[in-house]
């Protein structure tokens, strides 16, 4: 045998967002000159980033490298894959490939943001073989809550970089769309350098249920219900949606919509063919008196407990249309996103109070899109491949998925647990661990991008705590004699009117301070400043146990 | 057969805390002229209120009826049952009654407080019978996840009103105590005109596992661990700390402590004998490092991931004298309270990252101190009540329990779903709702109480979003002239470096607007600071789609 030398390419895989957290997934996969991106999702930001929006990654990699960097890819429409594009595209001028539903669900959102006439959007499907630069792209069909997912696979020298996106196996899918695991089968067969696969349930063991499981739970609770029905669901979750309008029209109601999401989402689905509905099925909110209780289906947004949603303005009785009605079947199709669990059953805990049956936290209404451990399994052996990075996940399971990926036969030296920015470097073909690129939060609040830093965060954590104490003094700085002040003004630390002796004491703590140190001529703003804090700071805490920012602003006349 | 006419009375039953809600339990019965208080708990604030410690009922009902009030019994010794002692006893000089363990920890409650001389603290015993000014009370064993734990039968006239505290019956108490079900038979025999009933599972079937059950998963883990062990829970979990205790012994381990509350329970438990441990297992934990690894077991808080605890401590690496390794065991004993999930999986994850073998999540681990459906309905066919309240817990976790109790025969119109507040009136052994008391959410924060209105706090809301804005112009009033400013001050709002020039154009609309007024002779201060306010508030609004509150300080020389 004759050894010939493979052509040589260098390859580089990280992840600008999405491991160690669920959301903001970005990953970029570069061949020699060939930056690829896939994904570009958003993240909700937690208690500790009071005030955020959203949050994305952080691309200043990329935009470091702009003129290398070829195009994004997208693998499905969800928010944490596709949520960040109206920031960063302003940044970033390339193709962003992604099938149709997923490319028909990120126009809305280019639309919304002036965008959509400057992003040059280019549609694949499960089949599509492309160049991106000089890099050979395909891609799989997978199965996931949404439809029209796919898993990308591109070619190195080395074998293939694989992608798997969000996936699940579903046997009974219900729009008869299967995973391509032929396909999948195949890139196994031809080698892969690498696989990236998603772990969100990495820690369930055995097999996630179909979606189609589902729809006989809804037509079960659509049965038994008398009056009407309201169902609370992910508006992207179109198979649900459909099996949800199924069961409506299969007893004979008619179906409503309501939520800004839900509205849109249904109605580009039903445009571009991925919802099935009947004509005549779908009337307007406003014409839900019309009819009779048991010919009403309500299709709502709400169910992860999101305050100004439709579900909970329902809750609440603030929605103006719908009023819950104590002969309701309400369904909650979904689980509380972890983080969201008190705000569901707040609004659930309402619903109940309404006298409402309420069908909420039951196997039969509600399914995971991402597969269970079996599937990861099954995954990992039709793909064999030489190395493994669990990615789509919180570092636990991340950590689960590696011990899986064990029993699959994945050498443990080739199992890179990565952080976000760590590169994985792949010399023909040998892979290992190289470097660092920046990688972060960036957290948007209004229409700023990346001006809230950490300063901002902690003044926000401060005053949300204990309120804050503005005092305010005017010297004349002539002779050092206060001529105004010094006023107190507080908000956020106590009731004013039940603590006026308290900042009268303060105030005077003040004039004492401020008269000591101009005696003994420290007149230097900032010190005079620190005095005040300081003093003002030990009084308060001692009186109140609370720690007030403390503003001092001295005016100069 | 002769009619006599029994003895009248009046029986008033409500709830101050605990229904709707879990956490600050506090339960009232009116037995004629005596009032009796069963439980004063306090809850954690949720994530609205922002800057609170904890959260303790609103007591102004027995403030009004203070005279009334014959004593406080206590079912058990859980923060949710006791915590809001130390607060009120102040304002109810009243006798506070409760088992051998539950009075231990109150003591040192009150220690802190200074005021363990002036509370008359009365020990009873699942045995006891007392008079409470003149109405019999007695008292029944339970099991739960803290020892020494109690249920409440008040006689009237008409039969019992029967309290259930938290309870399982557990069929291997770790004790040896067994649930008194005999006694709660002879209750039940004898009459039961209400029932009070916990209802903290009532959404889970079967029943629930022994928490003996839970020491053999303590000792698996045990046994497969190679070097130290470090185990979260529950302090007050003294059945589960006996566990692990013994497992240890088992297994030749050392025992060393670390926490405050857990130090403080443990020498509680053993000092009142409900602990025991053998002569040389509990060693302190400056002294770990004289044993090999195998030999050591870190017994430690932070099950529910509080920031502040020890395991959170030892997770980020800031523990004085812990430092987690990768042999180490870390076993999770105990599920996150709702709420607390996402902290509780950001702890776990940073355990994870240390490279330790962390346990959670696994039902062997970890057992519920409360009943499931089936313990429900037993509960339920031994007292056989007229009446029936579901208490502790949710509403949905009180409907459902309602419904439970109608399959073991409680008739619709006799089951009470009440609300905090809500009076149930008996005259004569008929029950009926009749009116509301004064009841709420006291905010604690800092040493005082009942002083975080719903002002303080809507302003700590508005802070925590987008900051503050002060805006702050010295004038001298006699001629309208601006003298010194308009000086902006800005704190959680925009990175101030970064945002000079939307500050300085802040700056100048607030003169243009200051003059404007001046001109038209606006000089009210309040129409100026209004104005200034409604100005900026919309500029900087269109600028950043931020809304920071606007304080404007005008002072006068």
């Amino acid at each position: 045998m004759t050894l010939i030398k493979q052509e040589t390419d260098k390859v580089r895989v990280f992840a600008l967002g999405g491991v160690g957290e669920i959301g903001k997934n970005m990953y970029v996969v570069e061949v020699d000159e060939d930056i690829i991106v896939i994904d570009a999702g958003l993240m909700f930001p937690d208690d500790e980033m009071l005030g955020i929006d959203i949050v994305i990654p952080d691309i200043s990699y990329l935009e470091a490298n702009l003129e290398r960097v070829r195009g994004i890819i997208l693998t499905h429409g969800h928010e944490d894959h596709i949520g960040a594009l109206p920031y960063i595209m302003k940044k970033l001028n390339v193709p962003v490939y992604g099938t149709k539903l997923t490319l028909g669900i990120v126009k809305g959102k280019l639309v919304e943001k002036g965008l959509d006439k400057s992003v040059d959007l280019r549609l694949i499907d499960g089949k599509s073989q492309l160049k991106i630069g000089t890099t050979t792209v395909n891609f799989f069909r997978t199965n996931h809550s949404i439809p029209d997912s796919v898993g990308v696979c591109i070619e190195t020298a080395h074998g293939a970089i694989v992608h798997t996106g969000d996936f699940k196996f579903d046997q009974n899918p219900v729009d008869g769309v299967y995973s391509d695991i032929g396909k999948m089968a195949t890139i196994g067969e031809k080698g892969v350098l690498c696989l990236l696969s998603d772990s969100t349930n990495a820690e369930r063991p055995g097999v996630s249920m179909s979606e189609s499981v589902v729809g006989q739970g809804i037509k079960e609770a659509f049965y038994g219900a008398k009056g009407r029905i309201i169902v609370a669901t992910f508006a992207s979750n179109v198979h649900r949606v459909q099996q949800v309008i199924n069961a409506a029209q299969k007893t004979k109601r008619k179906v409503t919509v309501s939520g800004r999401s839900m509205l849109r989402i249904v109605s580009i689905a039903m445009e571009l063919g991925y919802l099935h509905v009947n004509d005549g099925t779908l009337i307007d909110i406003a014409d839900v008196d019309k009819y009779s209780d048991d010919e009403i289906t309500i299709l709502t947004t709400g169910s992860q407990g999101e305050p100004m949603s439709a579900l909970s303005r329902m809750a609440k009785g603030a929605h103006r249309q719908i009023t819950i009605k104590s002969s309701d079947t309400i369904i909650i199709s979904a689980t509380p996103i972890p983080g969201n669990e008190k705000s569901v059953t707040k609004i659930v805990d309402l619903l109940f109070r309404t006298g409402a049956d309420v069908i909420f936290g039951q196997k039969q209404v509600h399914t995971s899109g991402h597969g269970y451990q079996e599937e990861l399994k099954l995954m990992l052996n039709l793909m064999k491949p030489k190395y493994f990075v669990p990615i789509h996940g919180e570092f636990r399971m991340q950590h689960v998925h590696s011990k899986i990926a064990r029993t699959c036969g994945v050498k443990q030296d080739r199992i890179f647990l990565i952080d976000k920015g760590e590169v994985i470097e792949f010399i023909d073909g040998d892979g290992k661990l190289n470097g660092k690129v920046p990688s972060g939060n960036v957290l948007i609040d209004g229409i700023g991008v990346g001006d809230v830093g950490n300063i901002v965060l902690r003044d926000r954590r401060l005053l949300s705590k204990d309120g804050i104490l503005v005092v305010v003094v005017t010297l004349n700085k002539a002779n050092n004699v206060i001529i105004s002040g010094p006023d107190i003004i507080s908000r956020g630390f106590v009731y004013v009117r039940e603590s006026e002796k308290l900042l009268e004491e303060a105030s005077a703590l003040v004039t004492e301070t401020l008269t000591k140190c101009m005696v003994e001529n420290v007149n230097e703003w900032s010190s005079l400043k620190s005095n005040i804090r300081d003093v003002l700071s030990r009084h308060l805490f001692e009186k109140t146990r609370r720690r007030p920012m403390i503003l001092p602003i001295i005016m100069e006349v």
